[in-house]
């Protein structure tokens, strides 16, 4: 099984390293790391890299395709016709399509999910009405082939619940104790909709200091009221 | 701050990236990730790489060091003098040392831990016995400035509790609400003590397919009886 994971210059490592280490448990399961060209990739932290081993010119096939997101990287990627071409052409190859976070902004840019129902970050999540999908807020959103998750540690709930369908009830379930997922946060503040003000506004300057880190795409973001 | 995630092949990628993803959004928090020599470092599943911009001769302080686990090649950093020294160095200048899974080991073999509870991956937690550390069954355990977690997706959780020592309640709230930490998982199967005995023998399958990636370790662990 070939899970082609595609990354780009300023995505979040836990977005893509999350399915990752689900799917990768996979029986006979082939994850590769896949970038417009190979090589180097900085995170949206500019603190860390990951190495893409293939270009987009080098695959041609996926059974699973996982997009994942980033703080604002994401609109460039939108904004790039060989990426988008690539990710129409390989989502014709796949059983499952998936996204993390803001990768379904990318994912939704190719059109496929126009009149689909689709989740993303709590912050970028109605830019899906930009490109005609539905936003659904939850956890994930399965429709037709594609299933879309939350914000970033989503993407592990997601893979999860994918590799279910993929491989049954025990094998997901011995991954899942594999990699100890058995979470016990210190709070409960990750769900927007039950979150204070204070933390909401306190994540509004994470995000912010993020987004600046890409001055260009901060100020296009500002200029269309975005942020 | 200074965030020294130390790296080396064969890691699992999520105990470091988890960690990694909460940390890196203090205020002023610079994470770099150091390896026994700069460069490229595969992980357990041969499949990803990280790059270390820093090598070991180069960091001489931390105020928090990180040390992630892997399947099997801890095995090989605790027999690597060089990489002991400087772990024990480091800690002589770290506010919070920590671990996440077999890293816990790692950290164990340096000697610091004796006499003090300690946590890891469920299945090598025996091993920590070895080198006068007490094993506790717990998400994670603190100890004088050390904090260790259960394995892999444990170190957010570690990470977050860690957090909230740094920067306070309403900081830490904000990162778990920026990187959507709302964990909903298919099953409840991440647990070791609760979890099915089928998915136990599922799950040390997958342990025993990612130790034989690294043969040489494989054979000496089989001949010490600890697989």
């Amino acid at each position: 099984m070939k899970i082609v994971i595609y990354i780009y210059d300023g995505l979040t490592m836990l977005d893509a390293i999350g399915p990752y280490e689900v799917l990768r448990n996979i029986d006979l399961a082939e994850v590769i790391f896949v970038a417009e060209k190979k090589g180097k990739i900085t995170a949206d932290s500019k603190f860390v890299h990951l190495f893409a081993e293939y270009g987009i010119d080098e695959v041609t096939q996926a059974d699973i395709l996982v997009i994942p997101g980033s703080a604002i990287t994401f609109l460039k990627e939108i904004n790039n016709p060989k990426v988008m071409d690539w990710i129409k052409k390989i989502n014709q190859t796949t059983t499952w399509t998936t996204s993390v976070c803001s990768g379904s902004i990318i994912l939704a840019a190719t059109g496929v999910l126009e009149g689909l129902e689709a989740t993303s970050h709590w912050k970028p999540i109605n830019l899906l009405k930009n490109f005609g999908a539905i936003p659904k807020v939850a956890r994930y959103v399965e429709q037709d082939k594609y299933i879309t998750a939350a914000g970033v540690s989503a993407g592990i709930d997601m893979a999860l619940y994918l590799c279910n369908k993929l491989v049954g009830e025990t094998k997901t379930k011995a991954i899942q104790l594999f990699i100890e997922y058995d979470p016990a946060p210190i709070f409960k503040s990750g769900n927007f909709s039950t979150a204070e003000k204070e933390v909401i506004e306190n994540a509004e300057v994470l995000l912010i200091n993020e987004a600046k880190k890409e001055p260009e795409l901060f100020e296009q973001i500002k200029l269309s009221n975005r942020i």
